[in-house]
Parts: structure tokens; C-alpha cells; sequence
């Protein structure tokens, strides 16, 4: 059992999802070791050990998880031949490195989905800024399209939309994904929570509504206002996806619904995701402690949500970087069912993550309508 | 505003209330302070500071306020004078010296109540055992009835009920207060959230059924199954106790509701307690936060309760003691709803408060069947 035994959960990356995982680990009082570049990282408090370092540096990881029984993540892009050591080393690795290595580099993700006839946007995988000239000279590629770094990419960077060819001259040169822009008519998403024994669940479908300037997303909302095949579509289509990846913890999927009411993957993250904050205050469980509860084989929680909800990042303002200031906050708490959570990095930057809210109430379009009451108070400054 | 600034809450205790506290302050990114005369208390971890020494001793008490902005407790046995001088200082105390003085000693909160005309159990406030005697010669006092120690009773202890004559002897001798036995319908309880400008609200009441042999509450429930005008009474009574006191914080009032229908105080607590547990999971807000937003001047989040529920405390079988383990803890968890808390203790002795659960269902009766299956399943053993 894994509660006040000698038992040591490792996770690789101290950022909020650390930090909101450790909610959970303390509740259950299971002990844990976290590795993080920054001294600073949000989760260096209630671990029951901070380690600092490079998670890309494979002797650094390795070395952090010699005391650990299980390894997990909070962040993909860690050293995959450090996680298959630990592996050979006898350590439960959760999700495992074949996975996490399908995943880190989006050109290898997309040719999983298509190898496994999973419905996604066409693309190509080109080696260089002349090969995606050539495709369009000869109208394979057509505009607009959307460009991906192969690696690295996160909260919008390392993606763009490129609408008009003179914006191709900005792009880096190098391997590049180029997606065709799917028509979309919502973006979904759907976190699954697989244990080792195959079993898995889904969460409820949410919607995603991006708005802001950084292409990140603004709004989540649940249940999504779709039909309950498209539910059922995006459900299944999550639920296969993870079973034919083998992972074990939880795949956050991103999806399509297309304006003909087709479902496409638009891609996956192996870990917590910013879609399904809001399980942690309008679901019975938190996709935090689902994902303790896959990688600690322990059985599932119930997935279900108890009050339509909302959820809204707080980014910083585009104006300000330094110290950070949350402009009107309390005021925006005296709104039922607002519930902040603040990640405590010490310095905001234009469009950094520094926070959500999730806003609950009796439907979906009355959460929406505080969402927009707090969107306009509350303002990440310096 | 509290997040990422110089702000610092200090916290008296470190047990499981306080432990629990973190998981908001966490959230909301409130530094914390916190001292406890244990070097492994729970709440060791996930705050900004630990500093080990005793909440009773004045100089320690105020040589840990003296970098905080506001102070607050998480157990009412601390150095009152310690605070006043902290307040002498300029710091926000919640909840305020005075009241802890009047809550502290049992003779005195008594005395209070009978003072603002607040319906409770009658009572007598005696000086030693002789003195019992002559009343009980006199008739004055009959017995059955309940024995309590002025100060530092806790779970149980400090407290007897005499149901025969043989039983005084085995009674410490010193000041006491001895309550005419209750006729007792329930037991209930409500939690009020109180402000530094007299707002104040109440969580829903809540049932507490007392089965075990060390006088602790085994089983909390919400809704409780009581008439709405019950449920008025026992709201206003707590209230107004509240008011009567100008708490600022949490008050936890322990009521009897009596075999002819009146609603009488047993005993507060001015601090988050045991009987409003299952509002963390149960409910919009939970006890701790709407306690750091009494004492932090933000408005109130929503006490309704989204689903009914039980809280079973977890506690030291019998014959145990020693390293603690926690028999089919996992296997609890496949029910639908079951949400364990772990104090983090690392040793178990008989009846210690180990944890507890929170146990959701579609109704207050389903909570309870499942509660007795958990109750029957999980074991707190060495």
C-alpha cells in the first residue's frame, strides 16, 4: 500500500501540474521525490523532497529516480533513454518511454495516427524550408496550412497558422509538420486515465474556445454543448487512441469536431493537461488523483461531473512582465462558484500561465457568462 | 492581496487541520508559517516555514508571530497571552485571544452560554470531588450525568458520562463541570464562517452518530435527517452563538436537537473541525477555505452541500500500536464515491484520529450503507 510505507513516487518536472498532483499525493499521504530545472519551481513545496536539475539530462534522472518505486511526469520532454534505464533498473516507469518518445516529436505522432488509421488532419513531414516550397510550387500543399516544430512546442509556441506565403519567409528552417487546417467547427478535447491492466476510462468531453492573441487556450467548458453521437464519437476515438499507444496514466486528446461532424485527433499529451482542470472542482475526481490511481494500480475514481463548469486561464497580460499582481481577484471570488487557483510563479510574462479559474454553475451558458464577468476583472500584472 | 506577495499567515498547529488548511493555501498561494511542538507533524510539509516549539509557551508563540501579517489556529490550546501581545502589535489575530479564553475552559463557555441566555444541557461548575459529593447527597445532582475537565479535553478524552455512583471515585478530583445528561433525539452540528464585518454563514447542519468505544464520532452525515424547522433552529442558534462571541473564523457548533424538539448547544470549536469534513468533497467550498477567507477579508464562498454525504473517521483499532497500516484502503477506493484522507501520522496507537473518508452517493441512506461497508473493510492497524 502506498500510504506511510517506505513506498517513493518520482515525478520528473515541478511546474502546476506537479504542484496540483501534490494535492493529491498529500491527501493520500504518499511520498514524494520531484526534479525541476528551477530552484523555484511551483512544486518545490510539499514534495517530500525537491530535487533540482536538467530532466533532458540523462544521468541527472537517472539518478533522481535510484530511491523512487514509480516514475512519473508532469512534462513529456524529459530523457526518454533515462526512463528506459530506470525501467531495465526494475522501476515502474508510468507512462512508459515507448510512449512518451511516440508523443515528444509530433511527426512521429502523426505517423501513429496514420499507421493506425486514426482519423486526423492530412499532413506531411518535410526535412527543410525548400522541400515545403517545392509542395506548394506544385500546389501538394496548399494555404493556409499549419506549421509545427517537430519538438518543443507548448502553450502556442512552436505552432502557427501561416495564411499568406510571405509568412513563410519567418518560419525556422529545419524538419517541420505541416498540417492541413482542418474545418473546424469546435475543438474537444477528451482525457482518458488507462491502468496497466488495460482498463481505462474517459472523463466527459469538454470544449475548448481559444480567443486570445497567443493561441492558447481561453475558455473550457462541460459538459460540451455537442450531440451525444459526437460524444460518443470523441469518446471512443480517445479511449482507442490510448489503448493502441499502451500508456498507462493519463492521455489528454485533442480533438476536431469538423464542420461535416466528423472527429479528428488534433494531438495528445501523456500526462495532466489543461483541459481537464476543472474535474478538480465540478467532477468527483480530479484528473490528478485519476492519474495517481492508474500509475499506483489502484481502481478508478469516478469520472463524472457534478455541476456544468467553466474554466479559464489566467495568462499574463501582454503589457507586463516582473513581480506578479492579480488585479482584482478577491473581487471576482465574491462570484459563486469562481474557485482560483494560482500556480505561484513569482514573475508573469506576456501570455504566461499563471493561474486558472474554474467557475461552476446550474448550466454550461450561465458558467460561460461568469467566465466573461472574471475574464474582464481579473488582470495578470507586474 | 494575499497571492505571490510579502503577505505570511501564521498558523498555530500543524496536525491534521492544518495539514489540510495547506491544500487552500496552496491553491490560492498564500505563504504560510507554521509552528508545532512535533518535528514530523503533518502539516510539516507544504508550507513556507516549519518551526518546531510549543504552542503554549508564550515567548515561542511570539517570536513566531513576529513576521506574519495575520496569525490563525488550528487547535484552541495555545498561549492566549502570546496572542494578545501579537495583537498589541499590529497583527491580525483570527480568532481573537478573548475568544479563545472563553472557549478554552469549559466552566467558561458554559458560563457564557448561561450569561446570553443560550439554550444548553444545565450545569454546574464545581471546585473538587467533595463538593460533587454534596450534591449528589443533596439531589441537587442526579445521576446519570456527564463529567468534563475544564481544559484540554479532546476525542473523547476529558470527558465521562457517570451512570453510577461507584464511577466517581475513578474521576480526577480539581474543578469541573458537570452537565445534566441531555435527552438526546441527535446529535448535530453546523459550521459558521464569520467576518471581521459580522457577515456571517452556515454550512449546512450536519448529523454526527457517536459507535465506537472511545467516545469519538464514528459517522457524519449531510443533509441531516431532520425537519426544516430543525434545521432553522439549529442554523440560528449557531449564528447566533457566533455573533454573541464576534468570532472571527471558523465556529464549530456541536448541538443537541432533544427527545421534545429543542435545539441546545453542547460545545464549540473555534477552528475547522472533524464535522464539517465532508464539505471538501461534498460541498462548493470547503471548511478551510472559507476559514482563510473569513480571516484574509475575502468574500464567502458557497456552503451548499452538491451531493449528499458521510465522513467515517479513520482510527486506531483497539490493539494496535506502533507503525500504521492501512488494511483494504485500496480496495475501499472501487466504491463509487469513497475518498480517503490520510493524516500522515507514522504511528498508529488505539482511537487515534488517523484519517478519515468522505463517502458520496446519490442519497444520505446510500452514503451510509457504503459507509458501513467502508467501515467494515479499511482496518488502521500496525
Amino acid at each position: 500500500m502506498f500510504s506511510n510505507s517506505d513506498f517513493k513516487l518520482g515525478i520528473l518536472g515541478g511546474g502546476q501540474l506537479g504542484k496540483m498532483l501534490l494535492y493529491d499525493t498529500r491527501r493520500l499521504d504518499i511520498t514524494t521525490h520531484i526534479l525541476d530545472a528551477a530552484a523555484d519551481a511551483p512544486a518545490r513545496l510539499a514534495c517530500n523532497r525537491f530535487m533540482q536539475g536538467s530532466l533532458l539530462d540523462y544521468e541527472t534522472v537517472v539518478a533522481f529516480g535510484q530511491d523512487c518505486d514509480v516514475v512519473t511526469i508532469e512534462i513529456e520532454n524529459v530523457s526518454t533513454e533515462a526512463l528506459k534505464t530506470l525501467q531495465q533498473q526494475g522501476k515502474k516507469v508510468y507512462p512508459q518511454p515507448e510512449v512518451l518518445e511516440i508523443i515528444q516529436d509530433k511527426t512521429v505522432q502523426k505517423q501513429f495516427y496514420a499507421a493506425h488509421q486514426i482519423a486526423t488532419a492530412p499532413f506531411w513531414v518535410l526535412e527543410n524550408k525548400t522541400e515545403l516550397l517545392h509542395h506548394i510550387a506544385e500546389r501538394r500543399i496548399q494555404l493556409p496550412f499549419v506549421w509545427k516544430a517537430p519538438r518543443f512546442g507548448y502553450d502556442g509556441k512552436g505552432v502557427q497558422i501561416v495564411r499568406e506565403a510571405s509568412a513563410i519567409d519567418a518560419l525556422p528552417d529545419g524538419k517541420m509538420l505541416i498540417e492541413q487546417c482542418a474545418p473546424i467547427e469546435k475543438e474537444l478535447a477528451v482525457t482518458v486515465a488507462r491502468r496497466a491492466d488495460g482498463e481505462a476510462v474517459a472523463f466527459p468531453v469538454v470544449e475548448m474556445l481559444f480567443e486570445n492573441a497567443a493561441n492558447l487556450v481561453d475558455l473550457v467548458g462541460c459538459p460540451a454543448d455537442v450531440s451525444v453521437f459526437t460524444e460518443v464519437k470523441a469518446t471512443e476515438l480517445a479511449l482507442n487512441i490510448a489503448e493502441r499507444l499502451n500508456i498507462v496514466g493519463l492521455l489528454a486528446v485533442e480533438l476536431f469536431l469538423t464542420t461535416s461532424g466528423e472527429v479528428w485527433v488534433n494531438e495528445v499529451a501523456p500526462r495532466p493537461h489543461n483541459s481537464a482542470h476543472l474535474f478538480s472542482d465540478a467532477g468527483y475526481t480530479s484528473q490528478f488523483e485519476q492519474h495517481l490511481r492508474c500509475i499506483l494500480d489502484l481502481p478508478f475514481g469516478n469520472t463524472a461531473l457534478h455541476t456544468p463548469a467553466v474554466m479559464l486561464n489566467l495568462v499574463g497580460e501582454a503589457d507586463f512582465s516582473g513581480k506578479v499582481v492579480y488585479e482584482n481577484l478577491s473581487e471576482a471570488m465574491a462570484i459563486n462558484g469562481v474557485v482560483p487557483h494560482i500556480y505561484g510563479k513569482a514573475e508573469t510574462r506576456p501570455f504566461r500561465k499563471m493561474g486558472h479559474v474554474n467557475i461552476l454553475a446550474e448550466s454550461l451558458d450561465a458558467a460561460y457568462a461568469k467566465a466573461k464577468t472574471v475574464q474582464e476583472l481579473v488582470k495578470v500584472k507586474a
